[in-house]
């Protein structure tokens, strides 16, 4: 397999887009990496998206958004596997540029979900869960994660403000990101007081929905030269893993087995163990998801991941930064594209682009994207060269 | 890239299952799959599906099908394409193994279409076109094929009976396929007799919708033993091409540049041309679509495609033998699903386990899916060692 790099990145704002349709969005984000890569025509287009068949009316998004960029005569296709799309589209693109299929690849995640009222949303999003076990039974999407959320602070006694770090963390890096969704500071008064969605999961637990795209091309990593303005950003590790659908299937429903096991495949493609990773774009959709994928990946203990934020860890200039750019909670989440966002924020990280939220000397980041509560888990680490 | 090939096929009947569940079906396709490949644990699994997200209520198939058969841990993902999704999936699963990312992959095509009433089904399928241009107007998918097969009659002066024989020959070699979803012969009285559907497509010009699954599991081609009873079956041609998602937009919507171009691909990354191939699996989702197929491979010239027909060139001792399980056009046409049914076949043909519609000493075998109105289209070529 050879080995592949990132030669150009793109994103849109974050926000609610109701002047921008789908296509417009896309192509935003793509034509900035095409034209930050100096690549106008990639042989091949990989789309992640997660609900523009239920709510969107529109199928076949690979070539509608080929044609929408001028991409005529490329491959295209569309990749889904619900929150976790926009990774796996770019794990599509990093396979076809690595098999030697196609010499440079664009995958773009995408997601336009402000346009529909909040329940036909909720009901889109749900369909992430297993139809016949779970959502049958009337559980929708932030329920499955409250039930995680609560049975964690029972299993190992943490109260819900032990949570807030991470969400103060996310808030507070969104300040200096102008793609992110939330522009506001928080603090733990703030948490506490914000508006109950599903016990114990309140407002700041929980990430904001958003329309938005965030773009990346891929091509042999032989091809990229290397500058001091713009170092060459590999593809170090790329891995994909998967548990069961329903949550209740699972012997451990408090560990992220297809993180665990993502994780371990990405270290090993890298050659690194956790201690090398210099910021970790992880999945907060909710805040126990954040200490579900701390605790998978070895930065923390079985049931020690509220810690790392209590003691100060994962700040810029912690041991392990995570959500630099704001994560999921404040960067927000639109749902497809949210795998790409990452991608781009550790990009940007290696670049020594993020400013204020900079993280020094940042040489590995890693980015893992989560799809359902847990079932479909992608990891990808990204190194400058 | 490291060659690769087919080490196991399954499919089911295409039938309206409506005592089967989605996965039910997908997972009866893939179990015929492992047993005949002897492996029960493939490393990653593509779906390929277009409708669930809109009728079936349930998204990030990967995962949901990967539990269901047991594949916990493996990676997994759901490419869609259309009508063409099948095929993608496919794709997927080649490059996987040939950039050595995975060892062994899995790809199924899978669609439930008849738990729901015919409009609901009409209107997800139309999410197919562009949704802006085309769908906004008011016109369906069968509407664009008409108006295609209408222009094409006017431009070239062929009557509709001239596209019978594509209609004659499919239900003929269905006969003789048990998963075939219709058994009925029919002759040219009964094709020009048929009730109309969108002037000039009348019902045996178009392919009737269905349940089914279908699936490969694919391999490095070294690691597969050739023996009598059962040869190597390699992927030796694989390409994916787009066009405009709106017809309208085409310089000439008379002509499949998308199926021309990833046609010539295929045939150059096999090193063959078109006189080569024993056997064509094509895209009668319509009758006009065999036509302009056959016309964009190069096996006639423009607006000659209906001359294969007439010219008893297409039966199964014929020049080029079509759809010699039944085609779209009478084994079905279950939309995900289709793209596989066609590699399944064609890897049938080269094994000789097609009986009475068996293409004596096949060698090439070659499937071409369509998805949209000539929006996206795949080309495999099959070969047997």
């Amino acid at each position: 397999m050879r080995q592949v790099a990132i030669l150009g990145i793109g994103q849109t704002a974050i926000d609610e887009h109701w002047d921008k349709s789908l296509k417009e969005l896309a192509g935003e984000a793509c034509f900035l990496a095409m034209e930050d890569a100096n690549l106008r025509k990639p042989d091949a287009l990989y789309v992640g998206n997660m609900l523009s068949p239920s709510i969107g009316g529109q199928n076949q998004l690979g070539t509608y958004i080929a044609d929408w960029v001028g991409m005529w005569g490329s491959e295209a296709s569309k990749v889904e596997s619900a929150c976790s799309s926009g990774s796996a589209a770019f794990r599509s693109a990093v396979m076809a540029v690595a098999s030697g299929e196609v010499e440079s690849a664009l995958a773009v995640g995408v997601e336009k979900m402000t346009d529909r009222a909040g329940k036909e949303v909720t009901a889109a999003l749900a369909t992430a869960a297993d139809a016949d076990q779970e959502v049958e039974q009337g559980v929708s999407f932030v329920g499955l994660n409250a039930l995680i959320m609560r049975r964690y602070m029972f299993e190992y006694g943490w109260k819900h403000a032990d949570f807030a770090p991470f969400s103060i963390n996310s808030h507070s890096n969104a300040l200096h990101n102008p793609y992110a969704r939330l522009h506001e500071k928080i603090d733990i008064d703030t948490f506490e007081r914000s508006s109950m969605v599903a016990t114990p999961i309140n407002l700041l637990d929980a990430s904001p929905i958003g329309d938005g795209a965030a773009a990346a091309i891929i091509v042999p990593a032989g091809v990229v030269r290397s500058s001091t303005s713009r170092p060459k950003i590999l593809v170090a590790g790329s891995a994909s893993s998967t548990d069961t659908i329903a949550v209740h299937s699972r012997k451990d429903p408090l560990f992220l087995t297809a993180a665990y096991t993502s994780a371990k495949k990405a270290y090993a493609m890298a050659g690194i163990d956790q201690h090398q990773v210099d910021l970790f774009e992880l999945h907060d959709a909710f805040s126990i998801m954040a200490a579900l994928s701390l605790e998978a990946c070895g930065f923390a203990d079985r049931g020690k991941g509220p810690a790392l934020g209590l003691d100060g860890k994962i700040g810029i200039n912690g041991e392990i930064p995570v959500c630099t750019r704001g994560g999921l909670k404040a960067r927000g989440h639109p749902v497809g594209a949210t795998g790409m966002y990452q991608i781009v924020e550790v990009a940007q990280q290696l670049r020594g682009e993020c400013g204020e939220t900079q993280v020094e000397n940042a040489i590995i980041g890693m980015a893992q994207n989560i799809g359902g509560s847990g079932a479909s888990i992608l990891t990808h680490i990204l190194r400058k060269e």
